[in-house]
């Protein structure tokens, strides 16, 4: 699929309200775009492909930290550990792998994970508890640890700047294209970057708790200078409205993750309460996240289209955002957006099987800007060659207008083909 | 898939408990084995193709009848209209037709389905409120009432008690398969049957309300002679073990719907109380309805496979059903049966992401009967080859023991083919 980037430049969507300007700028870049942030990925042998395995995101001076976990009752002992190190006072480093979830292995899956926060700190002289683990890829399955204790050395050794491309390619499993986000704004008069790497292709349906517990994987990497507390509440915000609206499959992952880090290299004066740099931040970081969330969906396993899913006229918001995140997840939907067929009649059934309490006879439905339900009626010129043009789109937007109040949201998803199927019956084989 | 009835002659499951003798006869039949009925199924135009499209069934007397509806929130005319003259004295005929789901029209589309009721019942020579009213086929297309008119007249001139076959055959959309399902059984000396058929292949995830709101279809008969109220208690027992726990694509439909018209031309005495002759009853309408149920799904689109999906050690009836439904939806799990793939993490993830309160450290999970997972743990002993074999069977068993309490559930599903999204990216079209 084409990057859509360009689209955004016009016109960014921040919590439902159009703004037509924005206080960033979107850059080329990702995880050391921001100032003393290095990074590197390297192959150690846990994928049985040639492919890159490990990698590392290094900050220079010691950064804050927020997490936002998976919500699954089983998860990774990377997610475990990275949420105990985010109590200690600082952080420095995150150190991924891919290829294994380190998950469903017990108290010896702990012991790796702290292990390789251990060897990571002791190679790069910081504390152990410094460091942020994550992992992603088959569940229950050991690490091969000593693979892991061997590469670190020469992961370390190669960590540079020009590296964010190496970063972004060994935390990938099944994705077939490296996501990365970065935007540049200023806070005070200072610069200030915002940078970003993801992956995920399948195992897409996050529902991610900041401090509690999300398979994608998200790093962030700021050299702002924020407080721990505002940036856990960017973070909660950010999240809200990117990854926990996204849905590739709609399975929840035992190991999903997104992780921020700023080091204050930036050097602007401490964002510390609400006001306009704060506010600025989250802009950013709400672009940043929201760019990257709709990367995961473009490229998910078997996409070929990519689906835009937006109810309104909500009573509230968590109300909107449950009815599109049932037509996000309807294989029935999806196929027949697969399929270039505009059976909007499976869009309404999923709407009305959300749980939701709506009147069904004052629902609006449309497919692109064409309706096809009005006050819960068939539309009377429904031009079928026109659907039929919206459907065959790389891009498609479906709209249910509830009519019962003022709310809305917005979730994303891609359609479910042939190739989907492919990948995941053989994917541990 | 092959049929599995002769399994269910040697351990019939109700409620969770196995039953080692039943009480009923499992015999080859279907809506005209009980006394009084007559069906009939015809093709009047409404599929493109030549196949059937339009049912009946007619008791001979008057009979009580009760009906379990989907909730999604919205809802066919015909479901509607059914919903209405339940509440009338007595039901007699209920007319069917697939190919359309008269669903998204409005009032229209009301005023069809009654006259539909309408021209029924004057042909039969019977009130149309003792008309009863089914529809299943593509959403947002209205009913071409004026081929319905003209079929009516023959369709009821071929009525007879050798055309369940035919019935069965004309309720079908993408069903490769009719369904139907029979038990004879003794109340008080008196020989009664239960006799029905379904249908129902895709946008298969109901949650049927009796008196409230189920595209799966299910007609049932019964000569037993029983009060209305315990017909709606023995209904809405049997849906929510049979029924409401099976899932084909996750998909909930608009029109979803059982039925079940009871004649009393058995002559037994009146069911009208708790006691032996219900809780017979109630054994054999189970039996039907699950083994209906299965029947779905493994005909369900593009399958390949049956899988049982069994979940114990729960603290409550409910939360067995949350999780033991949350795995039986899960694409990752069904993709991986496909393919042959014992990819046992993804069942954990899918338990785990059900929103179900456990702890996971306790979890037991097994694929057939080789355990898997172990207190949470990765089993020691995991034999690959042996679970290879067991994801190579036709039927597959998957059991989730949440250790934290004494209630089960089991729920049924089917596996996600290539096949699956070929049929239903190309069924508007």
């Amino acid at each position: 699929m084409q990057d859509t980037k360009s689209q955004h430049k016009f016109k960014i969507v921040t919590g439902g309200v159009t703004t037509p300007k924005h206080k960033f700028k979107i850059v080329t870049g990702g995880v050391t775009t921001p100032k003393g942030f290095r990074a590197n990925g390297v192959h150690c042998g846990i994928k049985a492909s040639k492919k890159r395995d490990l990698a590392l995101i290094y900050s220079i001076a010691p950064a804050v930290a927020a997490g936002a976990f998976t919500t699954n009752r089983f998860t990774s002992s990377s997610v475990k550990v990275s949420k105990e190190h985010l109590n200690s006072s600082f952080a420095q480093a995150i150190i991924v792998n891919s290829g294994n979830a380190n998950c469903g292995i017990g108290i010896v899956g702990y012991k790796d994970a702290e292990l390789m926060a251990e060897l990571t700190g002791g190679a790069l002289g910081t504390s152990s508890r410094a460091v942020l683990v994550a992992s992603t890829g088959v569940i229950g399955e050991r690490l091969p640890i000593g693979k892991i204790r061997e590469a670190i050395r020469g992961l370390i050794r190669g960590l540079g700047r020009g590296k964010r491309g190496l970063f972004a390619d060994a935390i990938m499993t099944t994705d077939t294209k490296k996501k990365e986000s970065c935007v540049r704004m200023r806070l005070a008069q200072r610069k200030v970057a915002i940078g970003a790497a993801t992956k995920g292709a399948g195992m897409i349906y996050p529902n991610l708790k900041v401090k509690r517990q999300a398979t994608t994987l998200t790093f962030i990497t700021t050299d702002a200078s924020i407080t721990k507390e505002l940036l856990e509440r960017a973070l909660d915000e950010a999240v809200n409205q990117s990854f926990n609206m996204i849905s590739v499959d709609g399975d929840m992952s035992t190991n999903d993750m997104v992780l921020i880090i700023a080091n204050g290299l930036a050097g602007n004066k401490m964002v510390y309460e609400d006001g306009p740099d704060f506010e600025r931040f989250k802009e950013g970081l709400n672009y940043v996240t929201r760019d990257l969330a709709k990367k995961i969906v473009k490229d998910g396993e078997g996409a070929t289209k990519f689906i835009e899913v937006r109810v309104r006229g909500a009573r509230t918001v968590s109300r909107a955002k449950v009815v599109a995140r049932k037509i996000s997840t309807s294989n029935l939907v999806k196929t027949c957006v697969y399929g270039n067929d505009p059976n909007w009649g499976r869009v309404m059934a999923a709407a009305g099987a959300s749980g939701v309490d709506f009147s069904p006879d004052k629902v609006d439905i449309y497919l692109g800007k064409a309706k096809v339900l009005s006050n819960g009626i068939r539309a009377r010129r429904i031009d079928k060659r026109k659907l039929e043009g919206i459907f065959k789109k790389d891009l498609i937007s479906v709209t249910v207008d509830l009519k019962s109040g003022p709310e809305r949201a917005t979730a994303w998803t891609c359609d479910l083909s042939k190739k989907y199927v492919e990948i995941n019956s053989e994917y541990m084989t």
